[in-house]
């Protein structure tokens, strides 16, 4: 049986592995892709030539589809556009920029075209640039973020009552009762994040998975709004980021104290104090790390289930 | 067929009408109560006379259980408990405040408390306080909001897995798909405030109820962090809050500008402009102004057909 997600990507799960700088590289992609989800390598982090070799190490480890994810604020954009076309890649998701710019080029070159957007507006316009699904994603999810705010819970039925394309629920989502729950609202497949930096695969720091799983519920917050909002782990840059507002600051102080450099110290090398940890809200639920072929086949059990406590429910 | 909401209130859907200041009086709380939901008479805009003028026609209106909302930050709060249990209300939702104040005293006069929350830490203070049941209230809700910022989709499960006392669900819920989604997260019952806003027996001002109408995704924004944190729509009044904060701004300044008459301009007298205006951002999928039974059978019937939906999704 299948719905429109799934048989877009020929995948047997309703469940795309999201594109995380730091953490999503080849191990991760092929261990979702391979357990039948879809799984996304995040060129977000990554050099071009890393990149391609990802890509390369990814289409070794599995022969069930996957994807890129491009966050179209970084640099060398059109090199890493050129590398997908060149690997042929044949699954990209566009984040973070104008799904206008590349999403003709990627077509013409038989790629399906996915766009992360978390507005009504900005989904009406991704449709419009001829997309083949989007992906709206909540104000509770973690690493970048939109400026309205609009969570999930409003913003998936918002989004489904105005799109003819279909629609992959993202943030907050990290469990088979969630994935339901965002179907119920409209959704025909979840983007799954945070649950995955807690993975085995996942190339995220130990300390950072461990800080993940110790985390509960109120420990992220949204920061950074006069740049690109962000939500993390609130630890001591955090604590630094609020210091700088207090005295009053300015987008280039702002800058100074971040560089780019701030979110690899934390997640990819561990240092829980100095280093920006994305994560989203849904983190207080993650309690241990394990494989990914187990996180997803606990999923689809707990999505079993809930789909069969629904069918118990009292009849109002 | 019931579950613990609907048998702890005695009532036939699981469906709470929010307290809401200046919106819910008693026509609004009875048509509710009528029509098989909880209605809730909203305290926070009401002196104690008319509170008490407002309980007594909710009684003759209704022969169904109904209660009170008390937002426990107003003042001559001693006299609305009294009056309250003067009156023989069976159920009281108490919400911003120590929940333990008034729990056991309104326990002792025989009535249902149950306390509004905005993260884990303060559901289990309810817990231990006594309370029957909580609401667990996302940031996507209209109005005071928590500090932590956790929305529905995430903070409905994070209550679930620590509380054994039953769990309502508040927040961007506005439609019978909204009320299983919370139920699929681990919610018995929804409490509904920006949907019954536009309704016909609601007091607020027609102007405002259009306003509502008319709101798209990201119209509203939580702001006022520094004294409570409020949900509202973006109009003058919320541009002048802004400009405050671009200058350098403090807590007395704040308060200066706002007021407690700026809610009932916005709300009650319908100034669009110099008003507040305390809305969910579920507004955005409110699309007309209806009598609250209406609202409740479409929610019943929408709810009913979502079950359906679920028992014919693709088996994954």
């Amino acid at each position: 049986m299948q719905n429109r997600i799934t048989s877009l990507f020929k995948i047997k799960y309703p469940v795309i592995q999201a594109g995380m700088v730091w953490a999503s590289g080849w191990r991760l992609a092929a261990a979702c892709s391979n357990a039948g989800a879809l799984g996304l390598i995040g060129a977000g982090s990554m050099y071009p030539d890393i990149l391609r070799e990802h890509i390369r190490k990814c289409k070794v480890a599995t022969d069930k589809p996957f994807g890129v994810n491009v966050p179209m604020l970084y640099p060398d954009l059109e090199k890493v556009i050129d590398i997908i076309i060149e690997e042929g890649v044949k699954i990209v998701f566009t984040s973070a920029g104008n799904p206008k710019t590349y999403t003709s080029r990627l077509k013409e070159n038989g790629i399906t075209v996915v766009h992360v957007v978390s507005s009504v507006k900005f989904a009406l316009k991704a449709q419009e640039a001829g997309v083949d699904a989007i992906v709206a994603e909540g104000f509770e999810a973690g690493g970048h973020n939109g400026r309205d705010e609009t969570t999930t819970f409003t913003l998936i039925p918002m989004v489904c009552e105005k799109l003819n394309i279909p629609v992959i629920a993202a943030g907050g989502i990290a469990t088979g009762e969630g994935m339901l729950a965002a179907m119920v609202l409209g959704a025909e497949a979840v983007q799954v994040g945070s649950r995955f930096v807690a993975s085995d695969e996942a190339s995220s720091h130990i300390n950072f998975k461990n800080k993940v799983v110790e985390s509960v519920e109120g420990d992220t917050m949204l920061t950074l709004k006069e740049l690109a909002p962000v939500r993390l782990i609130r630890n001591k840059f955090f604590d630094d980021i609020q210091e700088l507002y207090k005295k009053g600051t300015n987008a280039e102080e702002l800058m100074r104290l971040l560089g780019r450099a701030r979110a690899k110290k934390g997640m990819f090398e561990g240092d829980l104090d100095e280093g920006e940890l994305e994560i989203g809200q849904i983190a207080g639920l993650i309690h241990d790390i394990k494989p990914a072929a187990e996180i997803i086949s606990e999923m689809m059990q707990a999505y079993r289930q809930a789909v069969k406590k629904v069918k118990n429910l009292p009849e109002f």
